[in-house]
């Protein structure tokens, strides 16, 4: 039997499943929803942190709790919904200390009160991994639900942050490629405490988003994943590289297109905007934003830098893999 | 460093995620709480299936699955909330074939059929144990929800049917004690395919419940535990032992007294009732309670026959330890 990829098993389970219920959100998409009485909808989401994927060298049990936390969140923002609050279903390694067990609750609470609720509830159990399930709820009115299916041609792509840093970061960890001390430390921090853009996503309806996701799986993953929801193509004329990623590039002979690109673990939003509404959006909002290429009806996605078409590949962080 | 036992764990975790936001349901009860605009209260579980220590010998992956959704919807009895919609968290082994996955998907189906909700959504990672987390969640009136605490002196104490059979199909199948093939299915069915007393739980409210728990963590455990939230204590004249289990324990020298009390992973409502609304209760209903004892302010826990009192020890089924 051959060994199966994450996606693939998504897809197994969408069919055993079958379909949603009337009204609720597409199924997979980046967090689920249920059509409350009232008509609103409850949005909900379950991310599983799990040590041996997702826990890289050198990070502390703290930063387990905080980074499984800001997981789940980063698909609230990407969707354009408040987490109102949480609960935590822990598999724990059988001598994991107390002392360690309370760094790990420390992250997940300093976690939730950044982004401003509180856990409410959870259930523990022994297991091999440590294994940390952030179950975030909150709710939200339908049409202000932002989805990976909505983007048009003549939209533009853009996206929060320039990448790579994560990536260059990940291949100091686990690949031993080396940078000077200074650069070292900027390259680890958003690996160590990754932040989720919430109040940026709370604020994408304003700014004329037509579809979004997070760039957890990497941005040429996630532009694939918009590309499938919305049927549509991107032609992108920028790289959206971080100067820190560059220099690291440049020290280790890499591409930056390819840190940038096909890196993971970068919790930006990556989305699509409808070119007159964001015009008119505020400047403090839109600043906030890198305009990375524009959409086009054609399913294709490349790169176009003085003519010369270079082809976005359909790869991503892929745990199983 | 000493090993933690799992409630010693949700003790550290407690104290770490402080106090819950006001008017939600207390922390430590079967589920969680988060009181919507409307003045309804958000009703959210986790609970975390683990292979190691849930997933007995011969259990298959389709009772896995179904297993790992009725142990949430067991605690949604025993509050008397409905579940409405649920989300899956997936830890799988890396080379567990698509029989197998589908298999798992196949079990948590049907159990949420058969308890009346569709799955919404989920998240899957590889793992060295089999982990399934289901995430259930109900919308319901503050004053609906049935608690742990809630007993008093006077109130009768009930159980919704007979203990005894699944801890002695665990004896068949973790300590090799024998029963005839006839008795051993029926042993072994409520292993591998849990019921939840959905139903009955729905309508805890008209019997005149003061609180209630489920059994998952054994009869004298869960009597602990309703002592512990409500404040009183415990006579019991009734050992609530099912025949086939007396027979085992028959063939197998052991006491039905512990078989009955000190069990686990026994899906059955432990609850307390107001004698008068209980006696009111149509007959259909009343019917389905075993009453065992009486609830009173002294906070001991015993059973007495012949007036011999027998203490019920505070031991329950602990993965853990």
């Amino acid at each position: 039997m051959a060994r199966l990829g994450e996606r693939e098993i998504i897809k197994i389970f969408l069919e055993v499943f079958g379909k949603p219920p009337r009204k609720a959100l597409p199924l997979g998409d980046d967090v689920s929803g249920f059509m409350l009485d009232d008509g609103r909808v409850a949005v909900l989401k379950v991310d599983m942190f799990v040590d041996k994927t997702d826990m890289p060298p050198g990070m502390s049990f703290f930063q387990a709790g905080w980074k499984a936390m800001v997981m789940s969140v980063s698909d609230f923002a990407a969707k354009s919904v408040k987490p109102q609050t949480a609960l935590v279903g822990l598999g724990l390694p059988k001598n994991l200390g107390r002392d360690k067990v309370r760094e790990i609750g420390l992250g997940l609470r300093r976690a939730s009160e950044r982004y401003g609720f509180k856990i409410v509830g959870g259930d523990t159990n022994e297991a091999l991994n440590l294994t940390i399930s952030t179950v975030v709820f909150g709710v939200s009115k339908r049409e202000d639900i932002v989805l990976r299916r909505g983007a048009k041609a003549g939209d533009l792509v853009a996206v929060s942050g320039r990448f790579g840093k994560t990536s260059s970061g990940l291949k100091i960890l686990l690949e031993g490629l080396k940078a000077p001390p200074n650069l070292k430390k900027k390259l680890l921090n958003p690996v160590y405490m990754p932040k989720a853009r919430l109040s940026l996503g709370l604020n994408l309806k304003k700014v004329g988003v037509t579809s979004a996701i997070d760039s957890s799986d990497g941005l040429a993953w996630s532009l694939y994943e918009l590309s499938k929801a919305s049927g549509v193509g991107f032609i992108l004329d920028r790289i959206p590289i971080a100067e820190e990623a560059k220099v690291f590039a440049r020290l280790n002979r890499l591409d930056p297109f390819n840190l940038a690109f096909y890196g993971g673990e970068e919790y930006e939003l990556v989305v699509t905007l409808n070119p007159e509404k964001f015009a008119k959006a505020p400047k403090s909002l839109r600043k906030r934003f890198l305009v990375i290429g524009r959409v086009v009806k054609e399913k294709k996605i490349v790169y176009v830098e003085k003519n010369v078409e270079r082809k976005v590949e359909a790869k991503g962080w892929e745990h199983f893999t």
